[in-house]
């Protein structure tokens, strides 16, 4: 009979194959002294070498198959075999406790693993999957059996693990892997935004059950809904195939679409760009065919870690960033935090109501400092790229004019050291608080551009906490009043010849897009992954027919009524 | 030299005499046991008897000079003289166990004061005072002293006590007693209701300190600030005389507007109401000339009680207002309660951020129970005046659709169980969320009136809490936003013919005012203090030409330009 499990859909798509089970080595060394420390320093030496032999060689077939970008990891992995940090300390471990090479390897790789994880830094912290990955390889080495490579896979499988290393997923060969299922992860875990970015289907966190299923046996996954079926019958083969087929050939469709403009049926260009909370994004992001960068959330930069972030620091990542979207445009929004994110180093006052409370720009105008540190790093980068900047949680414009006066402040005191700055950034604001859409239009004269949150703007047009399920019913992006403040704020913009952007989850809601396409917005920032299904719709509809739409959808006074109204015209287009 | 100390201002006013110091006996009796209880059960029946006779005296002196219904007070405590739950206990402890009569009445008084203070009524609450003042004067009768009565003052003097019990403030002669000033106490104290409500100048909670003023000692009491000097210098006297002076003539200016309408000086008529949150604003509100209650808030109902108040409770209660008011409109809220207030018996979800959660009509709707019983106890109170009902918090029409038709349920089981039911009884809603401000068009066209509360709708538009001294500087209720959201309300009541009224801290603003007039705003509903203030602004103002003014102030893009702008026009009128 068929079994079933379900997991965490962390990479969408469908898959129907033979499993194939990977099993990583699970030996644990003891300690033992050894007598000829000597002997045993060259055993070592001799893995170090097998294992170095043994990379290159998927280095080279990695690069030929995948493209020099997948096979930088193994670049990675060959210097970690001549750190001294791990290699040296190892042997020293060996020639001074007398200990054996498995039981050193062990304990030394263990440590810097450990170490890393501690850190503060997100990059060192990631390159503890590196180290295990590569300790695993020479402990194999050293008990001379076969180290678990899906370069192994020579025919289409459903690969089975409890969970994928970073050299797994780089030598994941997509023509005979068609998806994985994992035991352990989480929609955040390494294997996980592996499978986003290299797009094949994945299931991760699947359970202790995945265990159990053995290389050869019939697997379906759906990793739309989650669900893994193992030894499927003929009736639910028939199924999963007609919906594999269905997924992949709107896929397909959508991909042909990553390269082009978007342009609505009556010609009308509208920017479709992407959401962004960290430098792992950055991937999906080209790959979706992004414009650009509509919204980089700063935050992660702050958070899970002891201190603030230096100005290098900060400055490093908005570089890499800029340089990798090359000159697209990419707009950095300065930190959103406050009362309701846990930060214990900055000491923020605890608040009855967080999201009525010192968040945002309003903090970094309380804490000037901490401000300025930012600004310096964004003006630093600018200089590599098309960047954009701006303030969230703006009410009143006496706000707007102190976060631009320190701007200008940082800016001169760079020009003056003679530190390279763009003389073009465009400063803009979030519209997400009422009191901004309703003077939008004297706004509208101070800024380059606004960016509507429609997240905030709709969880404070409607008083609703919008994490609170007690009052869920009142986030309504498309009520009549919503609609008005976006249109106010658009209006307001271009009597004064500024663009307007969206970044809250409503520029990528396929019934909110027309009505916002009528209402004439110019950047819709959504995730990556609503992009081409955006585009694709965009290109269906005329600009000047939803604007003629306009008045009678925003005159309704109900939500309710503008859906059935949106899906009756877009039906009959 | 002059010694000062400060208190809380529970009355303004300033007042300059010599103290009169009432010092209320402080004997606490001491158990012991008695060998004829007989003659002490006589005992005690002769000091009941005495203090029959000086009560019905006081009663009958009080009526005279001050009228029936400060004597009525009297009356109760003669009541009390034969109420066998306190004068046959005392009896039957004295008989049983063979106790004096001081310690008996101490004991049994006592325990019947805990037993009403822990009562849920608050009727039955406010009687613990009389209870402690009754058996105060059995026991100076005891004891053969006599009891401390203000009714001896025969000169002008500013009165010094601990506390002053009901009958004290019955028996003040209010052409001797200038003002008070107690040690203890707060601003909702008994003797800080009475003083607002003879409207004498009074300071409570002075402090120890205020012990060591002895009669005949000078004393100024600025009753305005809280300041209390006692044994002024000269040059002391000489100012607060003057300030003294220019209080007063104020005063007795506006006192002179109590009964007049609320006309500006181009002939517009606008209504000014007060706002309540208990029974006891009520003389208050009659004393200040309001035309009527723009705001009656019904929290209190509900609040420091172990249950919900049944549907009869607040019958009495509405009823007794509506009544009180005399026909004057009467603008009832709906429970206002939510996750921020403390209703144990309730088990209201703890919410992260609960000015944003299930407050008011969002709760009220989620446990329609609870609302339905207080929606039959105001349909059957709307038979005894003119009552208005309120529902606050309305972000959404089908929120308000849900609770009218609630009401109209009720309403109908009423009438069919044949109980009187006004059928003139008029539905508005707070405009306090600005999604309801943005959408009050549609609303318009479903209610009967709007109460723009400006404290919330300040608070959400501009996404500050108001409780938050971190976001104050936020809170500018003339800020254009602000004022944008609340001309629309008023346009949208204008186009369907209904009226608005402000029931927010901003309609007793006096530099909101003039704009709120040139606006159109038809009621304006404040504290009671601040409708004779109100009332003398708006008769010097032009309604025409402050709206004349309004697109320029709209216009503006700080709430700063706004304030310079009204107090340059007020000046110059």
């Amino acid at each position: 009979m068929t079994k079933r499990m379900t997991g965490i859909a962390a990479s969408p798509g469908i898959a129907i194959a033979k499993a194939y089970r990977l099993q990583h080595d699970t030996f644990v060394p003891t300690p033992g002294k050894i007598e000829n420390a000597a002997a045993e320093t060259a055993r070592f030496r001799q893995a170090v070498e097998a294992a170095k032999l043994e990379l290159d060689a998927i280095r080279e077939m990695t690069e030929q198959k995948m493209g020099a970008a997948k096979a930088e990891i193994f670049e990675a992995h060959l210097l970690l075999l001549e750190d001294p940090d791990l290699i040296d300390a190892i042997i020293e471990n060996i020639e001074n406790e007398s200990t054996n090479a498995e039981y050193a390897l062990h304990e030394v790789a263990g440590g810097f693993i450990d170490m890393l994880l501690s850190m503060d830094n997100e990059l060192l912290r990631e390159r503890a999957a590196d180290v295990r990955d590569v300790s695993g390889r020479l402990m194999s080495k050293l008990r001379g059996v076969s180290y678990a490579a899906v370069s192994a896979i020579n025919e289409p499988c459903i690969l089975i693990a409890e969970d994928l290393t970073p050299s797994d997923t780089a030598q994941l060969n997509l023509d005979y892997v068609l998806g994985f299922v994992t035991e352990i992860g989480s929609r955040t875990s390494h294997s996980a935004i592996m499978a986003r970015s290299l797009e094949i289907p994945a299931i991760v966190g699947a359970g202790a059950a995945a265990a159990d299923i053995e290389t050869g046996t019939m697997v379906i996954m759906d990793a739309v809904s989650g669900l893994v079926l193992v030894d499927p019958s003929n009736a639910e083969l028939g199924v999963f195939q007609a919906s594999k087929a269905a997924y992949d050939a709107r896929r397909n469709e959508l991909r042909k679409l990553i390269d082009q403009p978007t342009v609505s049926r009556d010609g009308h260009h509208v920017e479709l760009a992407a959401n962004i909370g960290s430098v792992e994004d950055l991937q999906k992001v080209l790959a979706n065919g992004a414009e650009g960068i509509g919204l980089f959330r700063t935050e992660f930069l702050y958070m899970g870690r002891s201190a603030l972030p230096s100005e290098e620091e900060q400055f490093q990542v908005y570089k890499h960033v800029l340089e990798r979207m090359n000159n697209k445009p990419v707009v950095i929004r300065t930190l959103d935090i406050g009362g309701d994110k846990e930060l214990p180093y900055m000491k923020l006052p605890a608040e009855s109501n967080p999201f009525l409370g010192l968040r945002a720009v309003r903090l970094c105008l309380d804490r000037p400092e901490l401000f300025r540190t930012q600004l310096r790093a964004l003006l630093r980068a600018s200089a590599y790229g098309n960047l954009k900047i701006m303030f969230p949680m703006i009410a009143v414009a006496d706000e707007l004019r102190k976060a631009k006066a320190l701007f200008q402040e940082e800016k001169e005191r760079l020009v003056q050291e003679g530190i390279q700055v763009s003389d073009t950034i465009e400063v803009g604001i979030m519209i997400e608080i009422p009191a901004a859409a309703l003077a939008a239009d004297s706004l509208a004269k101070e800024v380059d551009f606004f960016s509507i949150g429609t997240n905030d703007l709709i969880q404070y047009t409607m008083a609703a906490d919008r994490m609170n399920e007690n009052v869920a019913y009142l986030y309504q992006p498309c009520h009549p009043s919503i609609l008005r403040l976006i249109r106010m704020v658009i209006q307001a913009a271009k009597q004064e010849g500024k663009w307007v952007g969206m970044c809250g989850e409503m520029a990528g809601d396929e019934t909110a897009i027309p009505i916002l396409l009528g209402l004439g917005l110019h950047e819709f920032s959504m995730s990556a992954s609503s992009i081409l299904p955006a585009r694709a719709l965009i290109k269906g509809l005329s600009r000047e027919e939803w604007a003629a739409h306009t008045d009678q959808i925003l005159s309704m006074s109900t939500q309710e009524s503008i859906h059935t109204f949106v899906k009756e015209k877009t039906r009959s287009e």
